[in-house]
């Protein structure tokens, strides 16, 4: 997942596969998914997911080449999820709900986004690389496209990064597994936080 | 330098070092900024910080263990004068003045010694790793010490983490180096956020 590659269409950027090589794909993605649910982000080695998936270890080789290739595929379809539910799924988050509305259902659904893939950022980027870390630049052009809709006066670009400072991950972690703040407190700032940047 | 180590006091933070240990340190760190300056960060290697200093390539290496090592090192120093600016230093940025004026000149500050330090930060900590960035819990927390000597109603700490988001680093580098936004720009678009965020 580099920084150059264009976030739109999200659902496109895969070279075409063979169906069975699909299938293959998302029987391995799969299985990782359920090894993670069940076992915990440690339990995911090659040798577990191949198991769970009924392939051999050299297809999830080929497939993602690495434990950390694995690891950034699995990433890279939930952030594709979140991406899709934006664009085009129902309200309040998609297309069909007031620019308000939308804003205030951004913000909780980037904090349980995130929140469920800590473990994944950190063992699919090696850290929480900035860089690499959830679809950074396409929030932020959603946040300004709100700000806009809300006729809201001011640096909108900035404002939006402004926004997103709550889900950075290691605001995140910092906050839920050092200071002990609750998801629902840091709903309610980020919230207030809207309330503030939206006035003008 | 981890996260667990305390921020504070900043300045006591390093073993006691023999006097001309110690001026080893400091010389060694002097040749290596010289060498920032003038060639870029590219051109400091062990071998030309030992000649610019004086000393002997392994008394480099006892000193700061790799080259990462001394980037690290110089970040320290760096980020340890600007903390010493906001906790002792004059107005704007020192205690003397009053809230609202600090709260001013953070963000100016800040801004300018992240972009100083973006390519010492990446060799630091070999990625924009969040954990291993500025002082991120010192800001955040006089931040919020500020917000409430304002009487900023709100969740202080969440409102504090808003006000860094401008100064991330992979924020700064796609605003700067992409994006190509002034550093005019960003400053202003922080004070116009500060005016969104203390308001009740």
């Amino acid at each position: 997942m580099t920084d150059d590659r264009p976030l739109l269409p999200i659902l496109g950027g895969r070279p075409v596969e063979r169906s069975d090589a699909a299938r293959n794909r998302v029987a391995i993605l799969e299985a990782a998914q359920r090894l993670i649910a069940r076992d915990g982000i440690d339990a995911v080695t090659m040798d577990a997911v191949a198991a769970e998936a009924g392939v051999g270890k050299g297809t999830v080789f080929r497939r993602f080449d690495s434990r950390q290739g694995l690891m950034a595929a699995l990433l890279d379809h939930s952030e594709s999820a979140w991406q899709a539910a934006i664009l085009f799924g129902p309200p309040p988050l998609g297309p069909d709900a007031d620019p308000m509305e939308r804003l205030l259902a951004f913000g909780p659904s980037r904090l349980e986004t995130t929140l469920a893939n800590l473990d994944l950022i950190r063992h699919a980027t090696g850290g929480p690389s900035g860089r690499s870390q959830p679809p950074y630049v396409f929030a932020v052009s959603h946040l300004r496209h709100l700000l806009e809709q809300l006729g809201v006066r001011g640096d909108l670009p900035l404002l939006a990064t402004a926004l997103m400072a709550p889900f950075e991950v290691h605001v995140l972690e910092q906050q839920t597994r050092r200071d002990g703040f609750t998801v629902e407190r840091i709903k309610a700032g980020w919230i207030d936080l809207v309330r503030r940047i939206v006035r003008d």
